[in-house]
């Protein structure tokens, strides 16, 4: 197999900008012709990330220093808002992965409600493929502009959208308790995100239902459901960089549950679903782009835990933008993405 | 005030054993008289903890090396099970604050069941009273023998109990997802305890109502109910030390839920109520004996997230003892313990 | 006592800031009469620092809103420049604990070396009283204006002072590997200061002699040698919020090295010298004001390593400060400084 | 390439042989052929190491359930001691790659001294190769036994064999302060390796030249000097899983030190001497077999700072003993081993 596709990064400075680049690094079929950064263009990659320092690389540049006319697909690793703007002034025939929030949305009010402001290219919005592979695949074969999904929106969805498609479990009172690395977050200065702020305990944010990723979780759900749902939504902070478990309360039969999640996932590389009883963790698929799932009865009847693990840069993000790269270029889905997690 | 109560703690090589040390070390009312470690006895106090090397204590010794004649309360910092054996062979007039599993329960039947052997004291069980001091304050005064509750059971209560109480919440739904750091397992030599283990994620362990504390749960939420009240609950384990955070999901107006935590603790010198809509971090009691909880209404009418925060080594057993302790002996309730959390 | 001395901080929404409150919480004869900050001034003190909610604190104000005749002693927490301004403008009978660089160094020359600016208060630096408690205690009590050293500087000569002092090793192979805390670089946004970037690793910064720390190690040992002293100094990052740790590799006896140390600190209240051959960790001073020194032979004759370890926020600056601010009111140096390590 | 060469892997129950696992993983000219382990054998892998799960592996076996004559090259991934006795009982034609401690050193005498057992293999022990690919990989090649070094071996000899061969540095003040995360300890159960004792802070351990990979420094430095060399070395233990990073305190011209490094690693693909002035961090090399060094001038003359950096699960010695397969298979030196690090 020969490089044939030249790849470009935008906001490559970013912690998910990276991660393509580390996953890339080992794709046999992809070459990274351009990067760009905003306040840190002009640098070398490996001065913004050392640790990519062994790998020849461009420069990071501006958005209009690169020649879009040599590039076969463009990953959108961009802040949402300044994502719809600038995907709205690339070629209308360029490929794009775009890893912002910004093409999740189909409704542009459910988009404005959510992200408070208008959408600024709602056509494009219409037609973006929302990009949770497992569920839009061929879709997104034949789709210029995908979507990744929030990485917390992408855990609940693993977890949750094959017991709502098999109704296995009742709908009202679906509960999502989520814990998340701080890399998710990004690379933002902001003082919760300090290492003396963030170590050694534990906080949850956007208590109550105000988290963004509710509104793929209302979109999906309710598309799969036929009928509106609306779930309990927690996340939750922990002082570890990668990462996300979600622990999802659900009232259905347990074998029902396991059986419809294994029977989901039985020929999917990448998600796996472990024995019953079994449940997982975070460290187990660090670096990687595996989601393991698992499925506890609870003492009470007729209710069941299931717990889902990913990691938040990989599966969760530029995982996810790969694998779906790979789709929409014709490779196989799983180039570049079968690296073991790292552990410990 | 002199140092008139001599105090004996049993099992002091354990963390919940350092940590009545370091509590004690600034009491101006106890001494502490007599040390006892198992595998360590002999060793100074020192050799065991290095960070108590300040202070002069008495060297470890087996516990039938201790005249109990001289002590004038003695906490129990055993394993459960060599708890009840051993607080049997103490002198019936002793005063007891143990923080073990040993006499939470009070049935034996719920005893054995959770702890999988008959209880070898069934009529200290009987006399022991709940150690949760905000909520049987009256009872620990004159009692002999105290039991210290389970940490994550502390924190679950402090949550619900006045909830349950003015029968403001449903009480079939109710869903305590725990997160707490890792010297709540103790100092014990177990894989899944080690740094290369432990550290960079996050797993759930006894998923699906197998935890021992449920045990308390149940006890305590039925009778406070009036009624059988079967929480369901998941303990997660953090990558930090100390500190336990629970989220708890109710069905209720959240104004009622928030009114009914605010004036249950309003009086309470360690349990503080959150202004409604704010809740906790771990990292904001660390090393203290103070409790935060916070309400904040979830985007579903109807229903409530109420965050508790506590230091499992302190609020959620050390501490809670030495409060009983200063309670049994006539000292203020809060003597020692107004130390403020460290942060960060 | 009562609490006669009224204290002022300026600076108090930083983490020095913080831990002298939380030192003073527990302080009979001080009360907390002001806080100052500067973008956060309006907020409760508990809206910066959550953790010390259960005080009754002053709100955060700015500097000019405090009524300085009624301040018995002022702690300046400000940045380094920023303070001698403040200070300058200060009332000149008010006694001042300053925790920032600008009176360290007596030599205006030094001064603009190491901090690159000249100094604009020559004369009060000149009167400035330098705050290592142990080698200038009796200064102390007298001075008006002290200046708290730097947390890698204080870790340092702990571990020389003595053995320069005494003659007992050669001056001109000193070499200081030290790590530290991530906490003694404040709470400012920096992006090596996330989560995300200093976790789970270490690095060396300041390499090669460039830590204005040298300014205060070349002041001091070449006062305490008689003659110039330059020691090598590479300070390191630790994935850790407290604690410095220096470990000190000296050519001299290694037996008179542990006199030497033993000896010079043999009534102190806070230095604590271990037996030969034992080391100290930061774990073991965690949030106190103790510093741990050991001595080990090293296999090559001749030559030893002395390690030393403090808690930057407490040994290392706030407690410090507290501890001379005791001296300049007359009351006992260790009021308020005697909490054990929290550990774990 | 087909997969011609089998594999088996001996104390794959550990985290070297974790590691093992997770590069010859993505390799494509090795096939795992057998696992095995002492107390797990019988588990499937992913009972030992879930993170493993996605990969279809033997189950764990006992040595003597292996049959050999199929297997191509064995790592031997077993505690000291016991390695020398399982493979002293190998196949004489079988090709070993072994990551114990036992054929590092050619002495039998510096064997006892260091270990404190005499060697059982001692004509193996004469004819195996030392592990340190980039200083001995034409002997490599042609090994039938090959001994990888130790993790903090191979980083001190990464800074310093250049220099000492070069002949620009003094050989009698050489200082080696040395940072290492946890893993490197492996995963015995050990009080000290517990999250609760060892995260949050910093220590050293076999402090004044106690070491047993000093006598790889030993017969390492004096080899490539021709007179004895004997270096100061202090390790520490940093509250990480992964990464060593070596301070390196030399006499001898920076400029001197920096072009002989740099001269040495030129063609070298993953030994990388950083710009003069530039310095390493653990992070960036995290999980992969790259080894950054950077070279600082002190501010004394003729001083220079060399800090090296690598994973010591990787380089210093999974990574490492791949890679000296290769060699030995004559495969590629570097197939399996190109993966980026993973930061954050």
């Amino acid at each position: 197999m020969t490089k044939t596709h030249n790849i470009a990064i935008l906001g490559a400075s970013g912690y998910t900008g990276a991660e393509l680049v580390r996953l890339i690094a080992t794709h046999p079929g992809m070459a990274i012709a351009a990067l760009s950064a905003h306040s840190k263009a002009g640098q070398p990659m490996a001065q913004a990330f050392p640790h990519l320092r062994h790998l020849d690389l461009p420069d990071l540049v501006t958005i209009d220093q690169i020649d879009f006319s040599e590039i076969d697909l463009c990953f959108c690793a961009l802040p949402h808002k300044t994502s719809q703007d600038v995907i709205r002034a690339l070629p209308r025939d360029l490929k794009i992965a775009d890893l912002s929030a910004d093409f999740r949305l189909r409704d542009p009010a459910a988009y404005e409600k959510w992200y408070g402001n208008p959408h600024s290219a709602p056509l494009m919005q219409k037609e973006a493929v929302y990009g949770l592979t497992e569920f839009y695949r061929e879709d997104i074969r034949t789709a210029r502009l995908v979507a990744g999904t929030g990485c917390n929106a992408a855990t609940g969805q693993y977890a949750l959208r094959p017991l709502i498609a098999d109704g296995v479990i009742d709908l009202d009172s679906i509960v999502i308790d989520l814990k998340t690395g701080v890399s998710g977050a990004g690379r933002a200065l902001k003082e919760n995100l300090l290492h003396a702020e963030l170590s050694e305990g534990a906080h949850a944010y956007a208590v109550g239902g105000t988290h963004r990723h509710l509104g793929e979780f209302d979109q999906e759900f309710s598309a799969v459901a036929g009928r509106d749902v609306r779930v309990q939504f927690t996340p939750h902070l922990l002082p570890a960089n990668r990462g996300i478990i979600a622990t999802v309360y659900v009232q259905g039969e347990p074998d029902q549950v396991h059986d419809s999640l294994a029977g989901a996932y039985a020929d999917e590389p990448f998600v796996h679903v472990l024995p019953m009883g079994e449940h997982p963790s975070t460290r187990h698929i660090r670096g990687s782009n595996f989601c393991h799932i698992g499925v506890v009865a609870d003492r009470i009847a007729g209710r069941a835990v299931v717990v889902a693990a990913l990691d938040n840069l990989t599966k969760g993000s530029s995982g996810q933008a790969l694998q779906n790269a790979n789709l929409m270029l014709g490779e196989d889905e799983t180039t570049g993405l079968m690296l073991a997690p790292v552990f410990p």
